[in-house]
This record gives structure tokens, C-alpha cells and sequence, in this order.
């Protein structure tokens, strides 16, 4: 089957993904040798997240989110990308499932599952966040290392492109801890599902008068990121109860479309009606976008066409449109809907992540829908994010630049950047673009 | 009397001087017109803080370190400055002061004091710290109001700028609430040094293995500017016991100064050694400047020259030595002392504040020591701040700017910034230049 799209626009078309497809695979391998080499903590276990920007760690602290998230791409790397299948990879990844479950979760905090927020080096807690985001990093890590390491307890109907063999040597290398991973993932859903839709008062939060239930978008986009994540290839009762919250989910982040489909607002009420001031005003591209390219994902999966259509024309449209720099270039990172200054300082700043949220969201809709405007918008990010966050001196990406586009915090990694959103995004653009490429040589 | 140094300098210096006291004179009329015509809620009581350049309220929430601020600092310009002695000034700080009695504080948090971070606009509790700050500036609140309405309780030996007749004024307009003013500063003020010196847990911060205790300058300053507060122009038993707090604050401040007396760190441990990792190494030049006017201020009222010299040579001298920026002008907000970049998005960023702390650090140190260098680099200061933060057009000081000196958050007014840092640097400014040319007129 040739794409007919494709066709039309010609064999510079092809060439052109070939180059990205390319220029993905190439950065993907440099960024994960970049953390292979800095950031294992061969003494205490788990990573090191504080890195400068020719690889010196600066900092012990252990970021609960980061070592979650690092767990959980080295796994996914192992298990769905060949080359990545190596043993190093493996080890180092059931390094930091280790450390994390001996470690992250807070004994006597009222809850069996509140995990701490950052831990020393030797993984004694010192802070707490009164949040679901620790917690939720804690199962994807879980749930992908119990893919990778056995996940006996769970139906599998595709065990990815793991041959057999290698799945029987992580079993028989499996500690006898690594067992409980899928179970533990399974049943810190359960807390955090409680937590947000039943009663949030095991975080810890004060109760006050004036603090009435604010919706953020962060939170139902976590947790169907974490419905995606355990539903994945699997069925049976459990995933039918994850489906249902899946649902609850997408319906929640819809209410964050206001103003008559004109705006994705960042927070809004229990009820899903704009909120007063600017917590009610509040939009980031960022996080519209990655909910973009995880409702369209959903949307593929159940055959929602409406919902694949939302995705792109609004969640992956506005804040295009709304977010991006004509001056300068580049995403903002928060913008007022009326026009009013944020009061977050970094507001006019460019961040790495919602880069890579637009590069995975623009790809996959072009991928879907084949319209070429959604292409030339992956372009445009493409030209931006590599030619200034990319370092090619010493590999991996730098994370913050002023609104002119100039570094201004040189780190590679730091308390809010791991290896997450970069290795992520390489991959599934490599992912999308194999696809899409595969088709055309058939 | 003729101080030799200015003589030496000649008339021009004078003629300076006089400009400086001109320019901050006419800039502090500006500033207080500003917030009595935007800032007064007079629906509710308090203070809007959240105000746009040209002085729209873009967000009704009241912020308690901001209400307690301009409470005292309307109080102290009524009280210490003949314009400012007029009965909307006065008025304003009380309907502040009973918003504050009235609100601040969050019933059933474990300790009758614990005030709330930020209230809506009616005065339900939205959001508490885990810190003492909103306490502290409650504390100055109420201590300047009981010395502008009554301050019974209290010997007073200096009544102030304000003539028997006015006092008499205030107390006969005195509500029944404001009577308590004063008892209730002391009362937060005992329950503060006791969360400070003897058990934190009342502020809620839950117990972590790895949260070893910290000191963080902020807190013995705060402490210390409200001793001199509370001890200012009094005398007493109570006061002996502020004293005994007052030295213990040095004590800790003086703990900040590192490595041989050659940098100001921001936290160090509990037994004044140095913290690992970015916590350990963090520099906030603005922080050191206003410990240096504290410690300066001290000194001269207990006639420690040794302090005053610490004041002077270490914490005004090192921060300006790091903390300018050589290429663009201005203070940067924070600082790695070994180098690295710190991880606070808003590095690089010039506030207000900093340079506002500055501007009275440089006028007293110069003021008392007579030293040419340090009226040189007030000079260097105040060309900086006046040129880059004040607004000809709509009145009041923009508070962020990018490191190159670009107003990047144009409000006036925000969850951080309210009618304090400018317009207490303006008055001490022009108090000090009062005094210095009073002197050269005699």
C-alpha cells in the first residue's frame, strides 16, 4: 500500500522522514549513553538526576518523579526497541525499581502509598509533595518493569519485541522483589484512583474554607497516561475497571476546552466552569498539547473519531496558535487567556518539555490524518527544538532557554528533568516515523 | 557640626545628595498614590495586591505577608513622616489590620496563630505555608497600628514625628479590636520564637528521616526585624526578652557567613557548618544586602562597632562582588557559590527587591561610615533601579526583569510584591538623606 498523500507531495516527502527518522534514532542513542554514563549510582543504587552539562553530577538529592520516569523509559526501551535490549539496560533499570521500592514510599504518613517527593542519596526521605505525581511515576516504573521482568500475573497477548528466550533469562534473573512490581503497580492505582475520585484527604492537604476543589488538567492526564500504561496489550477484569476510569479521565480533560472550544485552560472547577482570576486564566501549551496527543492516542485505540478529531483540532491546534513565539520562535510556557502578564516568572521562558510534547502530538496526527499542514507544523518545532535545545558538544539537551531563545539554566539534568521527556519523545517520534515509512515500502 | 568628608568632596556632593533625597521624595508620593487609588478594597476591607501596570486588579486574592506589609508600612509613614499623617492613611491600615484580625488566622490548624498564605477576596482561608513568614509580617502589622492608634500596654518613651495632639486623635478613634493590637503582636511574636527556638511541629511540616533541620537566613532576619520592632523607642521586661531573641538572631545571621569570611550562604545546618549539595552552595545577594542593613542597624543601637563592620565589609561587600552583573548591570536574583547554575528558573532574573535592599544598605553604610566607595556604589545602585524598574508612565516600580534588563512581568503588583519593598527603601532613603543633609546644615 503506497500512502497516497505522501505520493503527491513526491520522493522528497519520504526523503525528508527519512532524515527525521534518522536524525531521532541518532539523538536517542546519544541521549541514553549520556545517562548510562552519569547517572548510575553504582554505591546506593537508582540514578543521579542532578547533572551539568558535560555530565557532572552537581547534586545527590534523588528526585522520586525522575527515578520513576527512568525506570519506566529504560524498561520501555528494552522491551519495544531491539537495540535497546541489552542487559546493561535491564540491570540498570531493576537498579532503580530496587531503590524506589525500598525507598520512595513514607512509612507512618497515614497512607501505606504516599511516596516521598525527593530522597537523599541513600534514600532517606526528605520531602513530600501533597500531590499524586510521585505515586503515579511509582506505577508506570512498576508496571513497565513487571512487562520486562516476568508480569506473571497479568494476561499477556503481546509480550512486544521481546523474543522468548529473553524474556526466560530476566525471569530467571529476577529478585525475588521483582515479583510483586505488577501487583504493587496494580494496587497503588487503586490508592491513587481513591485519592482523586473518592476522598484526597490521605495526602495530606489542610482543609479551608476558602480552598474549594479545583480540577488541574495534570491530574486526569496522569492517570490516563497510567490507564494507557496498564491496559496496554493486556484484558480481563482489571483492565475493563482501568477502562472505566480511562473514560472518566478523557471526559474530565474535556472540560478543560472553555470558552466555547476556543481555549484549553489549565484548571478549572469541580463542576467544569471557568475559575475565577488568574489560577482560572492560567493555559500551558506544554500540557494542552501532551493532553492532545493522549486523548488522540485513546481516541485511535477505541475508535472514538470525534474524540481523535478534538484531539487535533483543538487540543493540538490552540495552543499552537496561542503558544507560539512569532517573535522570537519557540513555545511559551504560560500565557493568560485574557492577555494579562502570568504571575509565573517563567512564564515567557522555552522549556524543553512542551517541545517534545509537540513533536510527539504533531507526528502522530500527521500520522493519522496525513494532512500535510500538521506536518509542516512538526517542521517548525522540529527547526526550533533541535537547532536550540540539542547540545552537540556534550550530548543530551538543555532545558531552559530565556523568550530570545539563549540557555540561561545550562543543566542537562535537574530536580524537573530526567531522562523522561527527551528519550520519550526521540522514541516515539523514531516509532511513528518507522510506521509511517514502513507503510511506504510496502 | 561639618562632616569632613563631604567637605572634602565639595558642594557638588551635597547638591547629589540633595537630588537623591528629591528623586526618592517625589518617587515615594508617587508610589503611595498608587496603592491608596488601586489597592483599597472597600467592599471587604484589606488591600488588593494583585494590580496591573496601569493599576487594574487582575486577581482579587489577598495575599497575608502583603496585607500585614502595607498595614505596617501605611502605619509607619503616618506615624515617622509629616505628609503621610492624614486620616485615609490611617484609615486604610485599620480596615487592613481588621481584615487581618479578623481573617488571617485559620481556626481548628492545631495552634491558635497559624495564619493562612493567602485569602479570597472575602477572607476564606485558600492556601497555608508550612512557614512562619505570614505570622511574621502579622506581627509587624500589629505592633506599628498599636503605636499609631494607642499602644496602651506599652511604655513609650519617643513618641515619634507625631505631636501629643494627634495621638490623642487616634486613640479617641479608636475601635474596640485595635485596643488588642499590641498584645496580639506579642502574643504571635512569644508562639514565633517558639516554633523558631523550641518545637517546629506546630507549623506542620510533616517528620522525614532524611529532613535533617536546616537554617534558612530568612528566618533569624525576620525575627530580628521584628525585635527591632518590637523593641523600637520602648523599654521594659518584655523588651529584655526581645533583646535576648535579637542577639540569638545575630548569632544565627553571622552562622551564614562561610568559607573564611568569604561567602554569604543562603542555608547552612543547625551547627553552622555548610550544606552539600545546590541547598548548601545557594547565594540570594538581595537576602545578604538586607541582613547587612539589619546587622548594621543593630550594631549602631547596641554600639558594636565589630558588627557594624561585619555589616558593612561582608555582607554588603560580598554580594555586590558576586552578585552584580558585570555585563548587563543589576543583581542577579541567585547564585551557585563553586560556579554551578542554580536550578531556580529565575536565576538570572533582576527583581526589585534586591536592588531595593541595596539602595538602604549603601545610603546607611555610607551615612555612618562616611566612605566615599559606599555613596559610590549606591550611586551605582540607584542609576541602575531608577533607570530599569521605575514606571514614569503609570507610577509605582515593574518588579521582574530578563538578565539583560527587559521588563519580562509587567504588573505592579503580585502575589509576592506589594506596597512594601519600594516604598519602605524610599522612605529609609530619604530619612537617611534627611539625616546626613540635617547634619551638613547645622
Amino acid at each position: 500500500m503506497i500512502d497516497s498523500v505522501l505520493l503527491l507531495e513526491g520522493a522528497m516527502s519520504i526523503e525528508k522522514l527519512q532524515r527525521y527518522r534518522e536524525q531521532m534514532r541518532t539523538e536517542l542513542d546519544k541521549v541514553v549513553d549520556f545517562w548510562q554514563k552519569y547517572s548510575h549510582d553504582t554505591q546506593y543504587g537508582g540514578f543521579f538526576t542532578c547533572i551539568g552539562k558535560d555530565g557532572k553530577i552537581y547534586d545527590q538529592l534523588k528526585y522520586v518523579w525522575l527515578q520513576g520516569r527512568q525506570v519506566w523509559m529504560y524498561c520501555r526501551l528494552y522491551r519495544t526497541m531491539e537495540r535497546f535490549n541489552k542487559p546493561e539496560i535491564l540491570e540498570a533499570a531493576k537498579s532503580g525499581g530496587a531503590f524506589l521500592r525500598r525507598f520512595a514510599r513514607i512509612p507512618n504518613s497515614g497512607s501505606p502509598w504516599k511516596c516521598a517527593f525527593c530522597l537523599t542519596r541513600d534514600g532517606k526521605a526528605l520531602k513530600v509533595q501533597r500531590t499524586i505525581f510521585s505515586e503515579c511515576f511509582y506505577v508506570m516504573a512498576m508496571d513497565e518493569l513487571a512487562r520486562v521482568t516476568g508480569d506473571k500475573d497479568m494476561q499477556v497477548k503481546q509480550p512486544g519485541a521481546l523474543n522468548t528466550s529473553t524474556i526466560k533469562f530476566s525471569v530467571v534473573k529476577l529478585a525475588i522483589c521483582d515479583q510483586y512490581s505488577h501487583v504493587e503497580a496494580a494496587q497503588m492505582m487503586d490508592q491513587l484512583v481513591h485519592w482523586v475520585r473518592v476522598d484526597p484527604s490521605g495526602l495530606g492537604k489542610p482543609q479551608l474554607s476558602g480552598d474549594t476543589p479545583v480540577c488541574s488538567m495534570a491530574v486526569p492526564m496522569m492517570l490516563l497516561c497510567l490507564v494507557q500504561q496498564l491496559t496496554e496489550a493486556r484484558s480481563g477484569e482489571e483492565v475493563d475497571k482501568y477502562r472505566e476510569v480511562g473514560g472518566w479521565c478523557v471526559k474530565q480533560i474535556l472540560q478543560h476546552l472553555q470558552r466555547g472550544g476556543t481555549a484549553i485552560l489549565e484548571s478549572v472547577s469541580s463542576e467544569g466552569k471557568e475559575l475565577p482570576g488568574c489560577e482560572g486564566r492560567l493555559q500551558n501549551p506544554g500540557h494542552a498539547l501532551e493532553a492532545g496527543w493522549f486523548l488522540l492516542q485513546y481516541g485511535l485505540e477505541n475508535g472514538d473519531q470525534e474524540l481523535q478529531r478534538t484531539a487535533v483540532d483543538k487540543f493540538m491546534e490552540i495552543p499552537f496558535l496561542t503558544g507560539w513565539d512569532k517573535e522570537h520562535g519557540g513555545l511559551l510556557y504560560f500565557l493568560d487567556v485574557d492577555g494579562y502578564c502570568p504571575t509565573q516568572l517563567e512564564w515567557s521562558m522555552k522549556l524543553w518539555w512542551p517541545h517534545c510534547e509537540a513533536l510527539i502530538a504533531y507526528l502522530m496526527a500527521y500520522s493519522h490524518t496525513k494532512e500535510p499542514a500538521l506536518l509542516e507544523r512538526f517542521s517548525q518545532v522540529y527547526d526550533y527544538t533541535f537547532s536550540h535545545f540539542s547540545d552537540a558538544e556534550n550530548g543530551e539537551w538543555f532545558g531552559y532557554l530565556t523568550q530570545q531563545g539563549k540557555v540561561t539554566l545550562d543543566f542537562k539534568g535537574g530536580p524537573f528533568k530526567g531522562f523522561f521527556h527527551v528519550p520519550r519523545c526521540l522514541y516515539m517520534c523514531e516509532k511513528i516515523l518507522d510506521s509511517i515509512l514502513n507503510k511506504q515500502e510496502t
